[in-house]
């Protein structure tokens, strides 16, 4: 497919602003006569308040209001940013209050203070006293499924989500009856957090007609106002969601997680701006985390290497609310099933699991980080014991061009995986280095590794998938272009911006993109998450700028009486199709459609897209590593993310995508965890001190390359980039590691401690 | 027609922000780091600047920048809120630049300074010195047309608009000479300013991505957006205009006065906010006024008092800019033919000219309070010479139900005019006063008096009608509604909302309009002016909302299994058209439209709609004054307007309209006028101390009555309302005067000094 603007490296629509400091970011917006709050959190990690004594904090100057559970109009409210359901059964579980009464993780929010000043409401915090009742908590999801647990929500049996399925032609024990060999691995991931730049910060009013308005750093503005609606009881059109320019989400604001609180504070406030601001030690613990999942990992293989029965257990860790409840350990299974499609028969078997961690949630790829880890490990495992090059083990099992996925009915129309690893491959030297490498001793080794995954674009079949585009071409032929679709610092901007550019055939710096999200005027569109916006949301830009284009010729081919077949747009211009001769510029066209007197009619475009399709996105991970065995200490010599994403949007943006989700996995593989204290469930490293994200001294050279099939469901032959590029990279290290030392290790993160016990119990290093 | 929504006094959009002082205006607005400017305005009336002097200035603490005309980027530009026209020749005159070397008027704006705040700015002014090289200056239109006057703008021979046309079937000369009585009048209006509470005020800056943006309180931002497009140069993409909640304008604000110069200042300070916020005096003297006017009217009368012929002569005192050009005395040149149409022929000629007094542009009712005031009196002045009944001079010669009018191609649809003047005469017991009140002597004597008006809707055929409406409908099946079309003050909020909410078939209370204008987001509309919102934005609501109610049946159609043909809505209700009941809620509906997993689409519409018609408005007013021949007081027995303005869309704001709309009439009528001293051309009463702007104490009771013929052209059955109210009142007084001195006062204002030199010519008192 050949394209003017689609994959060029144009300069993001928000490049300088964010450069010059210019860009407005929800703080930049405080309007006059803010007041701030700040949150009484639980010292206790399960039980119940029996008592508040606010009369203290009250009295204090400066202090306006103490909210605690019992004053409040705040009803249950689910948090997930999934698209409501008209089907109950669908509906998220509605667990959480605006402050709850019952403390479920320790952090809880008890209390709130509103105050002139945060510093105000800081203080006042510790004039509250707190009486409570503790209760047994559970750090782990198999001690809380333990006959005897207390209940975290009554009710529950402390199971949000039970996901099972059977897929295949053959009885699952019989297809394990038919495998030569069965390999069982225990595989786990602890919980992480996604520490984006800017911490959840909102604040919201009344107007003056008596509508709520809420600004907030959300990835999901529209679905924030449905939840706030839900909350409080309030009609959804009397409720307003803007979202300014943001810092960041990987999914920690794909929950509506302060919203409901600043609505409730500034209805108690009579419509006064209350903001609520985070701090860094709040966000870690008391926002949302990836899912810690236990895996029990089977696998039937018949002595060729193929796979013929597949099993698996996983335990998710969804901590104290259900927030996306058992959706990702849903797309685990999901992904289970298809990445490697056992020939005969496959069966799954998820619980998602309250515990009194704090609240697991989406984080970037949703579950797949950690299937893929579970996989990529157990697959080289098995190669390790097989004793079979892991690439070609996994070049027999992994799934093909035209696979049919049972569970989702999706087909596989495009699948860049035999390309990914032969580029990985050719990468690495693989043939050469597994030679090399092979069998060595001494302090400082050697590896190399790789891992492969598969992703899909949005969420269709699993939710609805809708976008909305709306496009106004203005009197000199430049566009506005609003979405529902947010810009959280993706990208989302500017591809949308080409993709208006290419459709219409005007230069890309003619597209004026709205980035702040006000429900009140964006089109509807679920937002960011799930990788969907450049496919769903793309779907709707094209959709408009298709009929923009089509009033376009319509205008001209009546103003220059030419036949509108004969005519096409190209770089702002109107041509003949026959000759390429310009006839007009666009801008002539559009100044007509302002002011013709008589057939004046702007050319504008409002549209709704929905998508009954979903591209699977591909691509692997290879790393050759040195490690010390002393120190457990990891050094890179090489790194690299490949991709099949379909078209490649704007190479430029997709190399910061993939770099940016390339260090996140390096966290996840060596380094990052969210650790609590197993006697009181206090989380003992929510600061960015303790909490190990990769700085850039940590980070090595990380390269990218794309394998870019056109996916004919995508918009613009393009498939799911944002998350993918968090998905393999800390599989691939893992397995550099077993090849280098000959030790599986089946747990993340492979920090030095985990690497020193596995290494001591292999024998290799000894206690000191 | 039953409307259920239309018509009713349903509450503001507005209100409560507005007596809450929630209510968000430009000044409630400002972005952090705003710079401030004062202007230095010249101390001379005509001139050359020959030197500026800005060294002090700029070397004082708190100055960031002077500007002079001789350091901007600023080219010239028309500032008259017209629509573009793709006809050169019909385009405005662009004679204006932000800041000019060459003086036109006294307080013509010569230097800026941008310093951190207003008081520094303000004093900064006093540290330029500038050298002027003085000329000649008229403040009369006549002495500007002289032989050997300067210029004041070069080549222009002093005449912005020359209107000439003679109408009928008969030559004018010939049609006099049928004639078997000719009356001459020279009469004359001084001008007045607008006094909108909010004076002008705007700021500008550029955002990150390089746009320009700027905030101001304007009844027409999409056309402030394309003459600031003119004035810089500068792509119309690039620019971003903002009205917030506007302290109204009256025309004052349908000129681009202030927008060009702060987008000149930020430009100039490298995108920094800066704010330029006039002051009262500047305001009055040195924004806009309604055109002075003196009129050489002459009608050929046959005598049972039909009048046969009509002839016009009228110079407009433009002031020292173009502004609105020549459309203001063309208008008035429409209105004197339409009114009262002779029988065989109407010439009319009208100039408009520049001067060196303030700039003259849209007011209120633009021209007509003007030429109403003259033909009104003049009408007057005939039947008391013919010793016929005014009213029935009236009667006899005031145009009909059917015509139509030769110079628009315009047919008059409905006209209230009878039923008006059955009304005045009913209100003022005629017959029985005008018999008490003759013949009266003393110092306290009594008058009836009435006038009579035409006003076309809007400005088709002069000029382009074209207006956008969005409609969106939320979750619960509220809507928001999103317009060009901008709320100044007069209630366009509410009556689109009352529209739409009439139209989609729920309650009002569910639409939300979008009452701050932004022209990236607003459909295009030219704005608030001509009374022509309702009327053409009204067409854009009932399109919008026509499309979304076919959505709405459509979907329940489909949902419900029914016929779509049998179904209606009603008050948020779908209903069966059959029998009434309810099937579905519209919330139903649009739930569904947003969720359902198969076929969701937002029901929503954006529309473009144009108008090539035009429904003539009618009106009236009646006076009973007494009068104090002594002191020249006037005061008030009884006074009324009476309009047909076809379906009165919300009674309550029609009320209000007409109070307002007398009260400036009254102003009109005794009290202001704009002066100058003769020998410098000085403003003399540019503050509300010395300008006799009517207050509370010297309004009386103010009657309004309606009559309401559905005009068919309306999209309600709705004509031309915000402007009427100004235009009939001061002449209805200046009639009762004369009813109850027998003394033709053929001037505004009706001042005690202007009625104490008419009673003394007269001979009714004498000097003291």
């Amino acid at each position: 497919m050949e394209f003017t603007t689609i994959g060029k490296s144009v300069v993001r629509k928000d490049a300088a602003a964010k450069v010059t400091g210019k860009a407005k970011y929800t703080r930049d917006m405080e309007p006059k006569n803010m007041l701030h709050a700040k949150v009484l959190r639980s010292t206790i990690t399960h039980g119940i308040v029996k008592h508040i004594d606010t009369s203290k904090a009250e009295a204090m100057e400066g202090v306006l209001k103490v909210l605690t559970p019992f004053n409040i109009p705040s009803g249950n409210f689910p948090t997930a940013g999934h698209p409501f359901s008209l089907d109950p059964a669908h509906q998220d579980i509605a667990d959480r209050k605006a402050l709850t009464d019952r403390v479920r993780f320790y952090g809880d929010e008890v209390a709130a203070v509103i105050a002139v000043d945060e510093l105000t409401a800081r203080k006042a915090l510790k004039l509250i006293d707190v009486v409570y009742e503790e209760l047994p908590f559970y750090l782990d999801a198999e001690e809380a499924l333990k006959e005897g647990a207390v209940e975290i929500h009554e009710g529950s049996k402390n199971i949000t989500g039970h996901n099972t399925y059977t897929v295949g032609d053959v009885d699952i024990r019989d297809a394990f009856a038919q495998a030569d060999y069965i390999f069982e691995d225990v595989l786990e991931v602890q919980p992480v957090q996604h520490v984006q730049m800017e911490n959840h910060v909102a604040y919201a009013y009344i107007e003056g007609n008596g509508r709520l308005v809420i600004v907030s750093s959300t990835q999901i503005p529209h679905i924030a106002r449905r939840v706030v609606s839900q909350a409080l009881n309030m009609p959804i059109s009397n409720i307003r969601v803007i979202k300014p320019i943001i810092g960041g989400g990987f999914g920690n604001k794909q929950d509506v997680v302060v919203e409901p609180l600043v609505a409730v504070m500034t209805v108690m406030m009579n419509g006064q701006p209350v903001m609520y601001d985070m701090d860094r030690e709040e966000n870690i613990s008391c926002t949302r985390t990836r899912h810690g999942v236990r895996f029990y990992m089977k696998t039937g293989v018949r002595k060729d290497g193929r796979f013929l029965a597949k099993e698996l257990r996983a335990y998710g860790n969804g901590g104290a609310y259900a927030a996306h409840g058992h959706s990702i350990i849903g797309k685990i299974g999901g992904n289970f099933y298809r990445t490697y499609p056992a020939e005969l028969a496959t069966k799954y078997e998820g619980f998602t699991v309250y515990t009194n961690c704090s609240v697991a949630a989406a984080m970037r790829a949703y579950g797949i980080p950690q299937i893929a880890f579970a996989t990529e490990a157990h697959v080289d495992n098995i190669a390790k014991e097989m004793n079979i090059d892991p690439i070609k083990l996994r070049e027999m099992n992994m799934v093909k061009e035209g696979f049919k996925d049972k569970l989702s009915g999706v087909t596989i129309n495009t699948c860049g995986l035999p390309d990914i690893v032969k580029k990985a491959k050719e990468y690495l030297h693989w043939d050469e280095k597994i030679k090399e490498y092979a069998n060595q001793t001494g302090e400082i080794r050697r590896g190399v590794g790789m891992a492969i995954f598969s992703y899909p674009t949005a969420t269709w079949p699993v939710a609805l998938e809708i976008g909305g585009a709306r496009i106004v071409m203005n009197q000199d032929g430049g566009v506005q272009l609003q979405m529902g679709a947010t810009e959280i610092g993706q990208g989302a901007a500017t591809v949308f911006s080409q993709m208006a550019a290419e459709t219409i055939g005007i230069p890309y710096e003619k597209v004026n993109f709205e980035e702040f999200t006000d429900t009140d005027i964006a089109p509807f569109d679920t937002g960011a998450y799930a990788s969907r916006q450049s496919y769903v949301g793309g779907k709707a830009v094209k959709k408009a700028a298709l009929e923009v284009k089509d009033k376009l010729l319509t205008r001209a081919s009546v103003l220059l009486s030419l036949e509108k077949g004969d005519l096409d747009t190209q770089d702002g211009q109107i041509i003949r199709k026959d000759n390429g001769q310009q006839v007009a510029s666009v801008a002539d066209i559009a100044l007509d459609s302002y002011y013709n007197y008589h057939t004046a009619d702007t050319i504008a475009a409002d549209v709704t897209a929905t998508v009954e399709t979903n591209g699977i996105a591909f691509g692997g991970s290879a790393a050759e590593i040195e490690i010390d065995m002393r120190t457990g200490r990891i050094e890179f010599l090489k790194l690299i993310n490949i991709h099949d994403s379909g078209t490649i949007l704007n190479h430029m943006l997709a190399e910061g995508q993939v770099h940016g989700g390339m260090s996140m996995s390096l966290g996840y593989a060596l380094s990052e965890v969210m650790l609590y204290d197993q006697k009181t469930g206090k989380p003992l490293n929510n600061n960015l001190l303790d909490y190990k994200l990769p700085t850039l001294m940590d980070t090595p050279s990380l390269d990218v390359s794309f394998v870019e099939p056109y996916e004919p469901t995508g918009p613009y032959g393009n498939k799911a980039l944002g998350e993918p590029p968090t998905v393999p990279t800390a599989a691939a290290i893992r397995n550099a590691v077993l090849q280098a030392t000959g030790v599986k290790v089946n747990v993340l993160p492979m920090n030095p401690q985990t690497l020193f016990e596995h290494f001591l119990d292999a024998g290799l290093i000894e206690e000191a």
